[in-house]
């Protein structure tokens, strides 16, 4: 049977996360609705968390259902979308992160480098900048948080304190559709979901999506063509397409 | 002019509603304000109502939408997604057939059968299992509450509680797409908008589904470009695609 | 670096929003929670306010970002959506145009007619007429409020109030896909993001959306494949595509 993989996410990229679990062999419910959000983690084998459209109702939901997540001792996975832009945004992740035993925090260089306590620069909902030596940045938050951390970007980052991997592949037509890093988010919590190891999951997650993208890109013809190519390639994804080529380099 | 279809629905596959119901030529809107939703209705054709991403507010717009729409005589499509997965969507699920006159309920074999008392099994929004012979739980069903029922699914069932309609069409790509089902009830808004009989509305709807979704699977690549050619071969459906071929059996 | 618009939008086509922005070399961000949404315009450089599934607490995020960014000084776009279908829709949309200062106000002929107090007919979104020469309406209507009016349609019509550009390009395609009028306000407000003139603002996203039409269309199969080819033809748009051939006519 499919795992169940459970989001509270933003109403931008909603769909697209749907369709990404269910391309790489996972099914997808959202649910928020404080009645119901802790019953429907019961079903679940993984929690996915994406702030990109945050109410405060929502951010209730999050600390419920990722209770009863941490409860049943099914990973979570954080999206922090637009830390570091607004304060409401930097304020909920990181009370998030203090509340709940996140198992990935998946971000970009920007919403890391925020969470992290770095200079990051974030604008809207992308990244404009990290100080410091990004796998640094990653391995010390990783292990100051008691997580893996994900950070998204031309180089992938993953670390979980001690280990670190670079996920080197992707294109540059990712940046020209909504979503991708929602959609990044989503497929960690497939693959962690059925993973022992997160860091594992992790790595999974960035090399199936960039591997995914480069073959999209091959034959799109700009941003509307990849898009439903890159759920195809993803969908067509053989295990073999995770080994040497995927731009895997353990640090 | 186009018929009108009012949705309240989930905010995962909204564009997708949206979509379908232009493509089989009828007009989409959505509303759910308190402040509106009732003189909305009173424009519009046939009322769609579906508990996907269910909150506390969107029932009681569903309950207003739902009685304007009964006082007008139009047609209410009930999609109880994720019925049997949580106690909020099932109760909500029975409040609205107790206190609505519902033209259609849609659902697959999980929602239909716990809705009908069976032991059915519902996990997230995916049925997993159905106690019970399909076609007759569906046929007490709709004698019961006194509407149409039509549940999705390898062979779609409707019944009206005294004939009893198979749909044998299809592809498997369907289950690999997010918001089928959630196609479906749009589609049986739009039909039912214009047919005397909800009955034969949700057989139309269910066989202009499939054999367009066999017509897309021809030509797709994978669930990614499935989709786009899902919505153009609905588009581009002629009337006798619904004849002998269509897989339509009355029992 | 791109220029940022904000968007606080409808849940229907709020995807299809945030790909056109990326589309045309802008960035798109969505944010509408009381905490976070003047801060959030703080950062953008244009913001849209789309009407398409309104609520109350969405109408105070949109007087609250809405005097934020007239504070800035940033351009402010307006599609009500639906204003005419309903009382709710109408008066927030007068209300919006009372209490900010809106640069370019886009709608189809119904929208722009009820707020001009003609005698339009609206049904659900979907304009159904309007009263009167449009190119006046719009010129008239312009000089009242003292911004742009741009009206989408077979021929869409732009006026400041003394100047008035036809725009006569697009296709039939356009209303077969839903979210067309939602992308043109996000165009108009990437353009206007970066022109220091909102009325050709307002004539270059119309004029870039109907030349991409155009082009998509060729290439499509129907509405399913129509929606990718549009968002690839705006992507690949050349500035030369905006001279002669884009169908623009000073009046």
């Amino acid at each position: 049977m499919r795992p169940l993989v459970h989001h509270i996410t933003n109403y931008v990229t909603v769909n697209d996360c749907a369709n990404v679990t269910l391309a790489i062999g996972a099914a997808p419910v959202m649910a928020e609705a404080p009645e119901e959000v802790a019953e429907m983690v019961g079903l679940a084998d993984a929690l996915v968390l994406n702030i990109g459209t945050l109410s405060s109702g929502q951010v209730e939901a999050m600390l419920l259902a990722g209770r009863a997540a941490n409860a049943r001792g099914i990973p979570v996975v954080l999206d922090p979308v637009g830390a570091g832009a607004t304060h409401f945004r930097t304020t909920t992740a990181l009370r998030l992160l203090d509340g709940l035993e996140i198992a990935v925090l998946k971000g970009n260089a920007g919403e890391i480098g925020t969470i992290a306590g770095n200079e990051a620069r974030v604008r809207g909902v992308d990244s404009a900048g990290l100080a410091g030596d990004p796998a640094d940045v990653c391995r010390r938050l990783a292990s100051r948080l008691g997580c893996v951390v994900a950070m998204s970007g031309p180089v992938d980052i993953v670390s979980d304190g001690n280990r670190v991997a670079l996920v080197e592949n992707g294109c540059p037509m990712m940046g020209a559709v909504s979503g991708t890093g929602c959609m990044v988010a989503s497929l960690t919590g497939a693959f962690a979901a059925v993973a022992d190891d997160p860091f594992a999951a992790a790595v999974a997650a960035l090399a199936a999506f960039g591997v995914s993208g480069e073959r999209a890109a091959q034959e799109a013809h700009g941003p509307g063509s990849f898009r439903p190519g890159l759920f195809d390639a993803l969908a067509g994804l053989e295990p073999a397409a995770l080994g040497a080529g995927a731009g895997i380099r353990l640090e």
